[in-house]
């Protein structure tokens, strides 16, 4: 459960901010990497209500590296940042602090997490149709990054919350170029879609431990070549990936989007390629107790 | 040089925060101390300018339990504090941090560190008389301290800064119950306080690396019986005590002092019993590096 560290008057410090953080796994991951590298970085954690004022603290402590930013505070840090890369600004919210000798820089690595994700497993995006189910955080974030960073042909954007959904899709079509095709979710929009979707990228809680059978897709709605990505990693394999799975799918696990939003991070701060496996295996032993 | 820690979502972060800190000793002692206790705390090193913001990221970020402040921020940092006892008020300084509950508490270990130095020697201060060189900041906490802990019957201050040594001595009057006699130091005022002194405390740099070969005090003036403390560190035998040893005096090195000011920040960072030996080794490993 610990992991052992090298700590000098020159050790860079990384941490988590959010509320609550008690059961973060960035320690474990971070830490692990520093150490396989043997660089001089530790990273913690620190619950934290007042944002302004632990961003004034991280611009006053020298050696504070860079922070991981999550629930919920992805929002408001924007406010207390130097510089926010266009696709962040679009999302609407950011993950990564990391400071550049007297600035700080605001990004997002879930979007990128996600979409490095999918090419890794091998995902074709160019001209494809994605059906992306919910209009959250997270689909903010892999949809405009799929939006600016992808040439995929079409968007068709589902969810129960109609305004959150029409939200998304508006800032979607006035911040990008894609195509974007957004329906409330109901058995016959969700049929529909699933007759001409090439990837489906599920980011609804749905499926989210301890509902663990529970799956938004009828099993018979899968057609054959279809790539199955689910933002959800408790359970590691949900009732989705399952279901796909046993439908010869090509399925790929939200731990690898939340490994790579690790490692890009972790690439922010260090400026060291991250020990991608050192970090999976730490998740993977992590999720599995 | 670099000691070994677990980190957990747990883990109490302490720091020390000045400028420069690049050769801080803080980390090695207090980190060794977390290690040998097996306790989930980590120590780091931040160097600061902004201290009002250092402070104000270490109320906001929760796990931040304690700071050693050092140069050049002892005097300012009482203002970012909610708390300070009255000793360390009158000092004027403080060099310590912690954090209880919603409350930062801010103190100073250097005096008590100085008398703990002391009476672990053995040294006797009941009805002593106590010759001070120097009126700097060492010199008013462990003047302070003196005065408000101890039962010693005269305090000697000589100093060759005039305004100096009359604000302490000043201060001494006006906010404790201790006799004071204050000189402007010279080769007859020296003379007489040394006819008349039990423990003789230097507090100023004379005899710092690496002007090694200084003393104040003429070898001649040495009476026996006397205790001599120095709290000059570096060399950890300072020509003034060399010379009282040779007179066969009991000499006391500050790195005793240095010790025990973290020791006693230690303690109260953690509320655990300082491993004392451990903290000396490691620091005097550095020292004769």
């Amino acid at each position: 459960m610990s992991e052992r560290l090298s700590i000098s008057p020159s050790t860079q410090v990384c941490a988590v901010i959010g509320n609550p953080v008690a059961h973060s796994l960035s320690p474990a991951i971070h830490n692990a990497g520093y150490r396989h590298l043997g660089l001089d970085f530790v990273y913690v954690a620190h619950r934290v209500e007042d944002v302004e004022s632990a961003l004034a603290g991280m611009r006053a402590l020298e050696n504070f590296r860079g922070l991981s930013v999550t629930i919920p505070h992805k929002i408001e840090v924007m406010n207390y940042v130097d510089e926010i890369e266009a696709v962040d600004r679009a999302i609407g919210s950011i993950n990564t602090v990391v400071r550049d000798k007297d600035r700080l820089i605001g990004l997002g690595t879930d979007g990128p997490g996600a979409l490095k994700a999918l090419t890794d497993a091998g995902t074709q995006l160019n001209g494809k149709t994605v059906l992306m189910l919910g209009a959250g955080g997270a689909a903010r974030a892999i949809a405009h990054t799929l939006a600016m960073k992808t040439k995929i042909d079409q968007l068709i954007l589902l969810d129960i919350d109609d305004a959150m959904r029409e939200e998304l899709s508006e800032d979607l079509k006035a911040g990008t170029a894609i195509t974007v095709r957004s329906e409330l979710m109901n058995n016959d929009t969700l049929a529909d879609a699933m007759k001409v979707a090439d990837v489906i990228v599920h980011c609804t809680p749905v499926g989210m431990h301890p509902n663990v059978d529970d799956s938004l897709i009828p099993v018979e709605l899968f057609r054959p070549c279809q790539v199955v990505f689910d933002a959800v990693y408790t359970p590691l394999e949900t009732k989705l990936l399952k279901n796909a799975a046993s439908c010869g799918l090509t399925i790929i696990s939200g731990v690898e989007m939340f490994i790579n939003q690790a490692v890009l991070q972790f690439e922010r701060f260090t400026g060291k390629d991250a020990p991608v496996d050192v970090m999976r295996q730490i998740v993977l032993e992590k999720l599995k107790k």
